[in-house]
C-alpha cells in the first residue's frame, strides 16, 4: 500500500495523489511530501524509491531485503537514510521481536518504508496529521521526529511490562523456586539483552541527529531529537536496572537450589545417624549366641530401651549444638 | 507551593512577591531571582515556567512528567536545564529511592521545581539564606552550587549507613549464615548499583559545569563546582569499595553453604561407614542356620564384641588419617 | 596457478595473457589488470609480486608464509595491501577454519594471492566477470569491493547454521541434558569467539575503506564498502546474540545438573528416612530377650504393623508439608 | 607541629623561622620555602594556609576534613594543590590503611599538610635535606618530586609482602585448605583492590605532572616525575599479577572443597553399596519362617559366606572398573 | 662483558675497540656504533652509559636495577630509551620468565644492556652481522629493528608449545580429569596472562615506532617496525584464542567433577532404595512375635521372595522411567 501526503505552500494537506503528481511537487522547496510504503510490492518500491526519488540502489536493497538489519544512519548528501526498529505490536516478553522501519529524510520530503502490514507508530502519526498541524508545519525534520518519537514511545510500556514480570518472578523465586521460573528469568534476561542491542545504536543515531552534523535538521528540531535521546537514555537506564534485578533473581534462585539440597541432606543425615546405631544395638540382641547373659537378665529388655533413648537423645543434643535443627 | 526570593541591587531579600512582580525584575541583570516550585499544580507550573520565564516546552514536560528520569544537563543558550537526584529523606537501605529536582539556571535567576511535598536540601538552602549572605551575593551560579551542594551532602551519610550495614552483614555471614543475610546482602548490592547509576551521570553534569563550557558559570564558581565534583568522586570511590565488600561477603556466604554441606556429609559418612559393617556382622549371627559353630562356642559372643571394636576402631583410624575429624 | 584478466580502454576483457604482457599494460592508467595467484609456487609468487609489480618484500613474505595471520590493511602509498579471511568451504561448525586472502589494490590493478587450491568467493567473481560488466567497468576499487563482498557473503549462511545448531542444542538441554550436548555447546561458543576475532578487525579494515583515507578508493566505491561494513555489523550483531543464547544454554545445562542431583538426593532421603526407622522397629522385635511382654501379646504383631503404618504415614506427611514430592 | 625550611639565594638552609618571617621571603622568587604542617591545630592550619599563603578556602577545607579523600590534583593558576596517599607505617596486609598528604606546589614554595603525628616519607625527606643538597637546589618542583618519590617508595615493599603472603596462601590451599585460608585470600584480594583504587588516580596525577601542563614543573623535573610514573606503572603491573594469583588460589580452594566432597561421597557410596546387600542377605536368613530349606542344609551357612564374598567381590570389581578407588 | 661494533664510512666492521676509541667515533654521523653491555659490572655500565654516552641518570638507574620493570619507551630528544622483554631461553610453560633488555637508540648508535650472562636474540644478531650486511647498512634504526625482531621471533615457538600443551590438557580433561590437570590448566592460564601483560605494552611501543613520532626512525624502517607490530598482533590474537581454550577446558573440568558426583550419588541412591525396603521386609519376618500367621504358612517363605522380587523390580522400573540407568 502506498500513502501520499502533500502539504503545499498554504499548508493544505493533499492525500490520494497519484505517484506521478509527486514528480511535480518534489522540486518545490515549499512543499512537504510524505510517502509511506507499507508492505508495498517490490515493483512499487523500486519504482517510487528508484525511479521517482532516485535513491541509492544500496538503500533500496536494504528496504527490500528481509532478515535482521541493525539500526543505522547513512548520509547521502541530499538525503539521510535511517533504519530504526519499532516493537512488534504483539511482542511477547520472552522473545522480543521488532519491525524495521526504513526512513528517508530530505529537505522537503520524508519517505517511510516497511515490510509489515501494519506499523502502529506510523499509523498513529498519520491519524495525528488530521488533528495536530504542528506535525507538518515545522518541516520534514519535525515530521521525521514525530515518527521516531511515536516509535520510541512504544518502548516504555514494554519496559514496564518487563518490570512487572520480573517483580512476579522475584517473588516466585523467593517463595517456591521452580525450573520454569528459571527459564522465564533467563528468557526475560535474554529479551533485555536484545533490547539493549537495539537501543544502543538507535540512541547513537538520535545523538547524531541532535548535533550540527546534518544540514536538513535545524536547531529547533535538534532540541526535539534531544528529547527523544533523553527518552532513550532513560529506557536504557531502566533496562540496566532490570538486568540487575534479573541477575540477582538468578543468584537467589541458584542459591535456593543449593540451600534446599543442604536441607535435604541434613534430614537424611539426622535420620541415618540416629537410626543406624539404634538398629545396630537391636541387631546385637537379635544374635543367636547360646551364651548371651544380657538376654536372660530380667532387666535386659527395659535397659536396652534406656540405651536406645540415650543414643537418640545424645545424637539430638549433638545436632542441636551444631545448629542443624 | 510557590516560593519567590528576590535579591535587589542593594542585596536586600524580598520574599512574598506576587508572580507578576517577577515580570518587572526578570530583565534587570542586577537582580537575582529564585523561584521554587514545590509540588505546584500543573497550571501553576505551566504559568511560571511557560508564560513568565518562557522556557522550552520540552523542559516543562520534563518537570511535569512523573516516572524516573536520569540526571542530565541541557544548554538552551540563555539558560541551562538540569535534572539532579536527591535522596528520599526516609530512604531505606535496601530499596534506594530518589527525588528528582528540576533546576533552571540563567544569568540572574534560578528556578527549582519538584513534585514532592518536601525536598530537604532545598529547604536547608532557604533557611541558610537568612543567616549566610554568601549564598546570594555571588550570583545565580553560586546559588545553584549551594543547592546542588546541599543535595550531594545527603549522599555521604547514606554511604556511611550502607557501610555500617555491610559491616554487620559481613559479621553475620562469618558467624551464622542465614538466607535472610543473603537477601539483605543482595539488596544492599542492589542499592549500591542504583546509587552508582545515579552518581555517574550526576558527576558528569558537575564535571561539565567546572569547565568553561557555559557562560553563566564564572571561573570562581567553577572552583566550587569542582569541589562538588571531588565530593562525588569520593562517594563513588566509597561506593565501589562497598560493592567489593558486598561481593566478597557474598562469596563467603556461598562458600560457607558448601562448607556446611561438606560437614553434614562427613557426619553422615562417618556414622554410616561405622555402623553398616557392624550391623552386617550382627545380622550374620542373627541368622537361623542350624549349623553355625560360632553360636555354640562359649567365647562366641565376647569375640563378636572384639570384632565390633576392631571394625569401629579401624574405621576411626582411617578417618583420622584422612583428616575427616 | 596464475590467472590474468586485462580490461583495456574499450573495456574488452583479455584472458590468457603471458606475464610479460603485463609489463606493458601496467603503466597504462586506462587499463584495469587483475592477477590472481591461486596456490602458485613461491618462485612464481616472487616473480609476479616482486619483479613485475615491485611490491614491498614484507608483503611478499606475508603472502608466502603459512600459519595464521590476522586481517589487516597496510598503505604503501601507490598501493594498499590487505589480508582478509574467507571461510573454509567445508568448514565444520565446531572448529571454524578460515582461508587467508592476500589482496593488493592499486590505481589500475588488483592482485589476489592465496595458498589454497580453491577459493570459492574469488572463483565466483571470476565467473561473474563474464556476465556482469559492472564488476570491471567501475575501476579497481569496485573490483576489489566485488571480491570482498563475495567473501563476506559466505559468513551469513554460517551464522544461520550456527543459529540452527544452537536451537537444536537448546532443545536438547531442556529435554535431556547429556555431556555431549555440553561439549557441543562449548565448541559452538568457541567457534563464535573465533568468528568474532576474525570479524572485528575485518570490520575495522572495511570501515577505513569507507572513509577518505585512501586515494584509490573513490566516493562512489566508499558507499559500496559501507554496504559491506553494514553487512559485517549485522553479522557481528547476530554473533553476539548467538553467544548470549549459547551462554544461557550453558546456564540451563549446569543448573539442570544440580537440579537432577537434588532430585536424586530427595529420592534417597525419602526412602532412607522411611525405612530406617521401620527397620529399627522390626529389629527391636527381632531381639531375643527372654522377657519381652509385647512378643507374647496376642495383638502384638498387628499393633507393630500399625506402628509401621504410623511412622511411614507421618514421614510422608512431613515430606508433603516440606514440598518434597 | 609546624616546620619551616627556608633556602635563600646563597642556598643556605634556615630552620626555626617564625611564621611572620615567612611573609618577607614569600615574594622573593630566589628563595625556596617549605612549610610542613604535621598534625597542626585547625587554627594554625587556617592561619598558615589562609592568612599567610592565601590559598583557596576549599583546599583548606580539604586539609582540615577527616575521612577518606581520593588522590587528586587541582590547578589554581599560581599554585597546584595535590592530595596523595602514603601507606600507614604499621599497615596490615588484610586491611590496607593509608594516610593522606595534602601538598601545595608554587613557583618558590612547597607546603605539606597532614593530620597524622608522623608521616615517614616526609620525615625521610627532611633528614635528606641535611646530607643531599640536590633536594633543594633544583627548585620547588624537584623538592615536591622528592617527597612524592619517598612516598611511592613505600609501596614496593608492601607489594613484596603481599606477594610472599600469597605464596604461602597458595601452598596452604594446595596442601590443606581451611576456611581461614579462604578468608585470608579474600582479604588479600580486598587489599589489592584498595591498592589499585589508590594507585590508579595517583598514577594519573603523576602522568599530568610529566606533561607540559603546569608552568611550575620544568622539563628537567618532568623527567623525574616520569620516573615516579614508571615506578607506579610497575607497582600496578605487579598488583594485577597478584590479583591473578589470588583469583587462581581462590579457584583451587573452591575446587578442592568440591573434590573433597566427592571423595567423602565415594567412601559413603562404596561402604553402603557393599554392606546394604550383605545385610539384606543376612536379614533373609534371620527370618523365622518355619519352612526355610536353606537353614537346615548342612552347607547352608558356609554357602551364605560364599554369597557374601561374591557380592562384596563383585561390588569391588564394579567400583574398580568405574575408577572409584 | 662489553662488546663494541663500529661500522665506518666504508662500512667496514671494527670489533675489539677500546672504550676510549668510541669517543672519537661518536660525533661522526657517518659511523654506526653498537655497544653491547652483557652482564657488565655496575662500574663499567656507569662508565659507558654515564661518562661516554652521557645518558640521563634515571635510565642508567633502570639498567642497573634488578627486579621486574614493564616495557616502556622514553624519548630524550637525541636518543630513545627502550625496555623490552625477551623470553628466558629455558622458560617453563607453567612459570613464564622473561629477561629485560635495555636499549638506547640514537642517530648513529645503538646501546644494548642486560643483566643476564646470555641473551640469545642479541647473540643471534651479532652472528648475523658477519653474514648479512643489511643489518648495519641501513642505519641505527634498522639495527634496532633487527634486535627487537630477533627478540619477538622467540615468542611464536612459545605460543606453539602452549598450544600443544593445552591440546594435551583438553584431551586429559575429557578422558580422565585429575586435580593435577586442573593445576596445569590454571598455571598455563597464568602464563598466558603474564604473556599478555608483557605483549600489550610492547605492542604499544612498537606501534609508536611505526609512526612519525621519532626523528631517528625513518619511513623505510617504520615499515619494518610495522612488520614486528603485525607479528605481535598475531601472537596476541593466538594468546587470546588459547585463553579461550584454557577457560573452556576449565569449564569442562569443573562440570566433569559435578557430573561424577551425580553418578556416584545415583549409584548410592539406587542401591539404598532397593535394599532398604528389602531389608525391612526381611526384618519384619525376623521378629519373634508368638503369633505371626505368615511364618507358619507353608508358602510363606517362597511368597516373601516374590515380595522381594516385586519390590526390587518395581524400583528398577521406576529408575528406568526416571532415566537413571
Amino acid at each position: 500500500m502506498i500513502q501520499i501526503f502533500l502539504f503545499d505552500e498554504e499548508k493544505n494537506c493533499h492525500k490520494d495523489l497519484t505517484l506521478d503528481q509527486i514528480r511535480i511537487s518534489l522540486p518545490n522547496p515549499d512543499h512537504l511530501l510524505w510517502v509511506n510504503l507499507a508492505n508495498a510490492t517490490p515493483q512499487e518500491t523500486q519504482y517510487v524509491l528508484g525511479d521517482l526519488f532516485n535513491f541509492h540502489p544500496l538503500t533500496i536493497e536494504d528496504c527490500l531485503s528481509v532478515g535482521y538489519q541493525p539500526p543505522k544512519i547513512d548520509d547521502f548528501g541530499s538525503y539521510l537514510f535511517l533504519i530504526v526498529h519499532a516493537l512488534h505490536p504483539d511482542h511477547r516478553l520472552d522473545t522480543l521481536e521488532t519491525f524495521e522501519l526504513n526512513l528517508y529524510l530530505g529537505e522537503n520530503f520524508v519517505v517511510t518504508c516497511y515490510a509489515e502490514e501494519s506499523m502502529p507508530p506510523v499509523e498513529r502519526v498519520i491519524q495525528r496529521l488530521a488533528r495536530d498541524q504542528r506535525v507538518y508545519l515545522n518541516g520534514s525534520d519535525f515530521l521525521c521526529h514525530a515518527i521516531i518519537d511515536a516509535l520510541v514511545d512504544d518502548y516504555m510500556p514494554l519496559v514496564d511490562q518487563l518490570d512487572d514480570e520480573l517483580d512476579d518472578l522475584e517473588d516466585a523465586v523467593l517463595q517456591k523456586p521452580h525450573p520454569i521460573t528459571l527459564q522465564r528469568i533467563l528468557s526475560i534476561k535474554h529479551s533485555l539483552m536484545t533490547l539493549r542491542r537495539i537501543l544502543s545504536p538507535q540512541r547513537e543515531i538520535i545523538n547524531r541527529l541532535t548535533r550540527d552534523e546534518f544540514p536538513m535538521v535545524d536547531k529547533q528540531s535538534q532540541i526535539y531529537f534531544r528529547d527523544i535521546y533523553d527518552h532513550l537514555v532513560r529506557i536504557q537506564d531502566l533496562t540496566e536496572t532490570l538486568r540487575d534485578i534479573a541477575t540477582s533473581a538468578l543468584d537467589i534462585y541458584l542459591n535456593s537450589t543449593s540451600l534446599r539440597l543442604n536441607e535435604v541432606m541434613k534430614a537424611l543425615t539426622i535420620v541415618s545417624t540416629i537410626f543406624l546405631p539404634l538398629s545396630f544395638v537391636a541387631g546385637v540382641y537379635g544374635m543367636n549366641f547360646h551364651f548371651m547373659p544380657e538376654l536372660t537378665h530380667p532387666w535386659g529388655y527395659p535397659l536396652v530401651w534406656v540405651v536406645f533413648a540415650l543414643i537418640a537423645g545424645g545424637m539430638v543434643l549433638f545436632f542441636k549444638k551444631r545448629g542443624w535443627f
